[in-house]
């Protein structure tokens, strides 16, 4: 399995050249300390212990797996030792409130932080995720009492966090949970429930595990509207920190999984177990959403990551593995044969691997941009970002996982055999990137979520407010010589994506009531490709603009990325829109008996 | 893990209603014997084995693996005693030659048999059509005295076959192979070297392994015009047919892979081996290339195959799982939800599928018909069945396990979390098929066979006859009533197809050496989606007109099949037509350096 080596110097280009993120910092006051020597600097520091520590586990760990036995989990050799040094390495508190010990970092730069540790190893990864996201939700919402009790335990990583939501009946409708919350004199509440695939449920990583929990009162509404979230620990905590006794909290057994071998999936079992509220009652989903649109992105982040890894890997064997000649005649004439790169269509699999990556990278930092504003500008902007954090969210969870798939699958198939066998890393990744499709919500949840209640539910405002940015650029872009290569497809697309919300609208509004949901995937994958138009705009615009720092191979490199990008993986978007603009009829007319 | 239920009614619509099997087996005088019943008798024998046998030891299997201790492997629990059944049912002669054991049968019909065997278990089926593969190299190539020694025993698959080409440095480009075969006074060979990624190389289930070996003589030219092929039987065969001693090849180690797990990938060295030349000297590739087109058809259909259970088992599943509420009002009124069915995204995920895999389905028949054509017809039809054969086996490879691993992805996303799950048996599908994109030439070496040696090679002339077919299909099938919305798609494509050859053609006539790789795997979907448009318009054809005797509900249901097809999948042929059309240069401009 070859290394991985962080693509810093993509990521400062992003951060800087491209989104000019120190401008950014200046503005908010939460971010007066951040700059970009600060911002470099925990880069390099990322690349080094997750190249170094982090990556060198993930394989072992995918033979090895998590096991559990008597109710005990535990997690493949070197995990309990490496995760410590990520906790003591103070990663774990990256975007944490201040006052219970936080770093306060903006989302642009953990998230790439993030993108390196999932390169690095999913499994491994989604402990300290998901640990941030628990201390977020609680952060969010909880009391002054829990947060100053859990919060700094959570941000040093000494304790881990996990999210308790599907039950074995209910997944995507989580309306249907049957998880009991009986109130108890002291305040507290007594929580009961059996819940399913619980990511880092149980493990030895540390010593107590934070569950937040969604549960019941006994009177509640049915359905979402009667759902409350809990705090309830693994162990309980005493008044002055200390760990006290277990918590009714146990795991059942886990699940073994296509991939991420080394994450513990555990079927949890709570009986009676201590509970807190958090936020108020039947508003746990709710309390779900602030957190939401955070673990979203970092999902999405997971297809990114193995993308990047399945192109270093296959780009590195495409330059060593030689086999048959270049079809313009040799060009390693000493050698028996040409190393594959040379072949056109091999070139195909790993510009279409670069081409998403690079995009899909700049995208990320792009949603990150719009948390960092909707979390610490004010005014307008707060608002603004808030709006695009909803509206690009679903697209960058499924978008940059449906494109991790497919990078991977591309990085494996470069490889031949060699690419199918577990010693070569590269099954992993399919195997390892296949789960952000699904979990966090499914693909086809998000581009629901995207078309339903993002654009729908408000007559395409912020659709509307993206549009007019895109637009904009494209006019300003205009003026730099070289870019109308790049700006006249970004117009073409806006065009059409505009157009084609429109249809979508204009069908629900004739009373369609699966127009929708027979448009969504098709169109949130055609909303990907615009965005990644913009994004590569916008990157080549920093080229053409001189303002990439990172040497002209490198700028001209973007450059031909560019128009690989909008020649030749572009034009799908165009199939997409026209299978959504034939409507709704052909999935709906036929009857379910002909399914059989 | 749901059961598996061959698909017997498709099956026989296929053949009869569509095709027309019995009409064309009366032209041939080596089917005599076969008609409709016994074609459909088969059928349901074979359903019989599969459903009730082989498809229950897949899972099993899949846990439990293949293992590999002091040079003996073992196959998981069950595998030798169903093998043994499969072989005493005479499944393995189905196709062998009737002078030494065979049973002649039609391809048409024995892929079908094939496809049951992959649904139910492809790394089972595997050790069944390899011997079936090895015994036709031999049947076509070998001399009087082998095809009497080894025939009978490899159609009773009493004795498997394998098929020896890769090494680790020679896979696409096999010229580069090192295997010697050197000249012994007794007319043998001795042969010496290593392959590697030897599907069935050993194992358990015969008490003899048939090995068909590419070497090199020591005074061979270079490349691929100094191969020849050996037969190099495991245990050597004494005159009377008797097992004798053990002949020098030996299992190094099996590879540990992403799926088909009960299938021995082998490492195997031949020391010394005695081997007989079959066919000519330095002409062993000529000798694979009979079997290359069965096999890479077979393989094929691997892809078929996964995907038919996969859409069973979501189809299952998305009937049976409720969740939420169809968008236009509850259905499943006393219920808490409705079945996932309902929902229109879901619908896009099954109706993909199945369109997919029923015109998948037609279209191996269909490239089955062109091999018996070229097999037991005379003159003209011989001749053009022949040519069509070559034309379509690239294209029966590729798209039919690029669509196979897209229909497995797809009926593991309806599955949400449960179909990352190992039990559920979704994502042991995905790894299953995910090689057959890869083994028996990868499927961008497919692409770049057909627009290279099928195509360019003759100047488009057989393109040229399938366009002139297609299109006399769509000029008397406009005449059925109804037929309208699946001919206008059809000829459009038929046009769009044409013109994208012609377009590469003249690249490359212009001087574009890297015109045919950088089109051939999007030319080669776009001809995918062609032929399958081709197919569902045949298919609608048979039920406009009355053919379709498998009842109303399925005559319906094809026709709504075909339609989502046409109005929702067709159109990314348009996406990837115009992709081609952009040309290489995006592919070549990009310098080496500018990948890593």
């Amino acid at each position: 399995m070859p290394e991985y080596k962080a693509p810093l110097r993509d990521m400062q280009f992003v951060l800087h050249d491209v989104f000019h993120a120190e401008q950014l910092w200046e503005t908010m006051p939460a971010m007066e300390d951040v700059n970009r020597e600060l911002a470099d600097a925990i880069l390099e520091e990322s690349a080094k212990i997750n190249e170094s520590l982090i990556a060198p586990l993930s394989q072992p760990g995918h033979e090895e797996g998590v096991t559990w036995a008597d109710g005990v989990v535990t997690t493949p050799k070197g995990y309990p030792e490496a995760f410590k040094q990520l906790a003591d390495g103070g990663w774990g508190g990256l975007s944490g409130a201040p006052e219970y010990g936080g770093q306060t970092m903006p989302k642009m730069l953990v998230l790439l932080f993030e993108e390196m540790l999932y390169s690095s190893n999913i499994a491994m990864g989604l402990y300290l995720t998901l640990t941030s996201g628990a201390a977020l939700a609680i952060a969010s919402h909880a009391s002054e009492e829990l947060k100053t009790k859990f919060l700094p335990n959570m941000y040093s990583a000494k304790w881990a966090g996990a999210m308790c939501l599907t039950e074995s009946h209910a997944g995507t409708d989580l309306g249907m949970i049957r998880t009991k919350a009986v109130p108890q004199t002291d305040g507290s509440y007594s929580v009961s429930g059996t819940k399913i695939f619980i990511t880092g449920g149980d493990h030895d990583l540390t010593e107590n595990v934070i569950h937040l929990v969604l549960a019941k009162l006994p009177d509640a509404p049915a359905g979402s509207k009667g759902i409350s979230l809990f705090l309830v620990p693994k162990f309980k905590v005493n008044d002055d920190g200390s760990l006290g006794e277990a918590n009714g909290v146990s795991c059942g057994s886990i699940e073994h999984k296509m991939g991420i071998n080394a994450s513990a999936t555990c079927v949890m079992n709570f009986d009676g177990a201590e509970g807190y509220l958090v936020g108020e009652i039947n508003r746990g989903l709710q309390g779900m959403f602030t957190m939401m649109n955070y673990e979203r992105l970092s999902v999405g982040i997971q297809g990114l990551s193995a993308a990047e890894a399945a192109y270093q890997w296959s780009s590195l064997y495409a330059r060593e593995r030689t086999q048959s000649r270049a079809p313009s005649g040799p060009v390693n004439k000493d050698g028996a044969a040409d190393p594959i790169i040379v072949h056109p269509d091999v070139r195909r699999m790993l510009l279409t691997q670069k081409a998403y990556v690079e995009a899909g990278r700049a995208f990320a930092v792009y949603v990150g941009k719009q948390l960092d504003l909707s979390k610490f500008a004010s005014g307008d902007a707060q608002e603004r970002g808030a709006a695009m954090v909803e509206l690009l969210t679903p697209v960058a969870k499924a978008f940059l996982t449906d494109k991790g798939l497919e990078g991977t699958v591309h990085g494996q198939q470069i490889f031949g055999g060699h690419g199918y066998v577990r010693e070569w890393g590269m099954e992993q990744l399919v195997r390892d990137v296949r789960i952000s499709q699904i979990y966090e919500g499914t693909n086809g949840i998000q581009a629901l979520d995207l078309m339903g209640r993002k654009i729908a539910a408000n007559g395409g405002q912020t659709l509307a407010l993206l549009v007019a940015e895109m637009r904009e650029f494209g006019a300003s872009a205009a003026a730099v010589k070289g870019m109308d290569e790049f700006v006249n497809p970004l117009n073409e697309a806006v065009d059409n994506l505009e157009s084609l919300a429109a249809y979508v609208l204009e069908q629900t509004k004739n009373g369609d009531a699966n127009a929708i949901g027979a448009a969504s995937v098709e169109f949130l994958h055609v909303m990907g490709f615009t965005l990644y138009t913009y994004m590569w705009a916008m990157m080549c615009k920093a080229v053409l603009s001189g303002d990439c720092a990172q040497g002209d191979a490198f700028a001209q490199a973007k450059l031909h990325t560019a128009r690989f990008f909008v020649q030749r993986l572009l034009p799908q978007a165009k199939g997409l829109s026209e299978s959504v603009r034939n409507g709704s009829a052909s999935l709906m007319d036929i009857p379910e008996e002909a399914f059989i």
